[in-house]
């Protein structure tokens, strides 16, 4: 790990020394890498007594929710994880600052498996939905927070962010959490509505888009 | 982590700025560490009243599946994450598209545990033998996809891929996902084969091949 | 993973070979994202029963303690990684000693998902508030001595650690583990101040400090 | 993560084209990571009626010897880390082979939890111990296997082992196998006097030695 500014020295004049974003990504990957499997304690083998019941089959048969449940918390942590990753692209140093927005945000992270947990076993509840919703707006928020202090006035980039790129990260950054918002408010009239926006958010972001030329180019 | 681009900047005259595949190879690694740890929850220290019916020695005999189901599932897990790691000999870049490919492999693989505890605690149904074959197959195509797209026209490549090893590679990739269809087939006339099959797949993958010699040479 | 001296090599005359501090600083970024994200685990799907008897709101409102010390303990951690991560800014490379003292720092920091379950279920009874705050000095006590190891005599620093920077860092290190002190010390009086204070000393390490100057100019 | 050959490609006239061994690296350090963290799983919150039976600390008093256990399961872990991390100063490729000796390895390391749960919980019947001292020895006899192989004709090592070297880790490597092997012959007389020699081992690695100056010097 830890590529740091020291090995560029031999060959850079003056090498400004200060903290890699090394150990953020590793600690970042690590939480996400955790929380994805995780998820996977959703799906529970069924117990002998429901199995006598209702055959294996039917018993696999009520477990069908719980598998839509992990593919959407799967994508979304994925969304969240590769707009992370995206951002490490022009953010090449760390400070204190950024590692405690870092901290937040995965401390939000983390907390994805109980509220999907609750959304999957009383998804009917319109209280679920807000609370699912709730933590994956504020997911989105510390991660605008990180691209925001993160790229602001340069300090932190080794290249300066076209203004351009920054506008459509920002639009691709702020949009998960405005549907998310939309989502709550669509709450008091149907959590099945709602619930059918949350499903569709990731499937929006798993689609390519303008944004990936800019890395490509 | 992280050697990305940039580093190279000072020596080389353009260096395409892209995405490197440090992330997604961290990402990969923490989730398979942490599926194939867990599968040693499914071998669980006999309780008390075990214990007092059949002796310690007898409850430890019972856990004897389960001891075997660890080795077998360990292993299949070890044959996707070595063929993961391989493509990175040529995978050098990384897309949102390659984000995204990766991001299915490992939401299959992170099912790995459920569907391998089903196996184990209800193998004589043939509906469990299925599910298991499934998420395999799953596996390989997804990986099969990853190696496809990542190599294809060598965008993400930095040295191009002898056609020849990618008829190898390919072979090999989609032979497990062969053989997990046959197991699928024969459990129609008896689960029993199918698992038979199912343990066999492994052990032959563990086996040296030809295509060592290709990144040994 | 690994930037360990040989890549240096060419370009300089005679590099040491020695251990690099690589993998101790991924296996302590692995263990704290683990640690981090098992905290999860003490927020619990409120069960049915509770639900029909208090609505799941009123069931969800009982998970407010434990939702406190959710953010507290995934701080508190935060802070451990953020002083790990800052040493290894000066410490280069490792010995033996080195390793085992990461190692006793991890056992310890692993320890804080126990003890931090111990004191939400069980926080009234002063013996709760004690085990926490001896297994947060215990953490802080090993991370001082990993300092002052790291730093002794520069034998696995690259740059001179400044004295100045070095009673900076001291200080900084050990003021947690006299907080904690104070907060045993205060258990005696009353396990709800001890309480109170546990909360505040994280919420005093986020706010940025001097020590921020040296890593930065 | 990955430090590959090619980056040193630009500078170096024939880089052999290999596969690294980073990733073995990250994927050994995450499964270390999460075994260790596991552990804290053996020390469980007391129950509110051993609670009310035994008072708090009557309650606390019986996971002395948990905790014992987890102490010394961490630092058995922590040995073999320390063992298999010190390899990799000489190996610095790998083949299909090194990867399934290192997956044999991990799949070993990864039982720990299990027998020393089996021990903490049955401690007094010889077969527990028997068992938790076969699964340290294959750890270590795969992890003997592992520097043979690595090491032998150097085709994965990047600076040729002094024989002297060699002989120093092979016996280090063999060592506590040997001690294990004895604890299962003493456990035949008294599996008091088998824990008390697998408490001991763990203790005397921790010691430093003269396979230190090897790699310090």
């Amino acid at each position: 790990m830890v590529v740091q500014p020291p090995p560029a020295a031999p060959h850079e004049p003056r090498p400004a020394p200060s903290l890699s974003t090394a150990r953020i990504e590793t600690l970042a990957d690590g939480v996400f890498a955790i929380v994805m499997t995780l998820l996977v304690f959703g799906i529970v083998v069924p117990a002998q007594e429901q199995v006598n019941e209702l055959g294996l089959t039917g018993a696999l048969l009520t477990l069908v929710p719980n598998l839509i449940s992990y593919f959407i918390s799967f994508v979304i942590l994925g969304v969240f994880w590769v707009g992370h990753h995206n951002q490490f692209f022009y953010i090449k140093r760390s400070d204190r600052t950024l590692l405690w927005i870092n901290i937040a945000f995965l401390m939000f992270v983390a907390l994805v498996p109980f509220s999907a947990g609750l959304l999957s076993r009383y998804g009917s509840e319109q209280i679920s939905v807000i609370i699912y919703d709730i933590n994956l707006i504020l997911c989105g928020l510390t991660l605008y927070w990180h691209w925001l202090y993160g790229t602001r006035d340069n300090h932190l980039t080794h290249i300066p962010v076209d203004p351009a790129i920054r506008r459509l990260v920002v639009r691709r950054i702020l949009l998960p959490p405005a549907f998310y918002f939309l989502s709550i408010v669509l709450s008091f009239i149907s959590p099945e509505i709602s619930i059918a926006l949350d499903i569709l958010i990731p499937v929006l972001y798993v689609l390519p888009s303008t944004i990936d030329q800019a890395f490509r180019r």
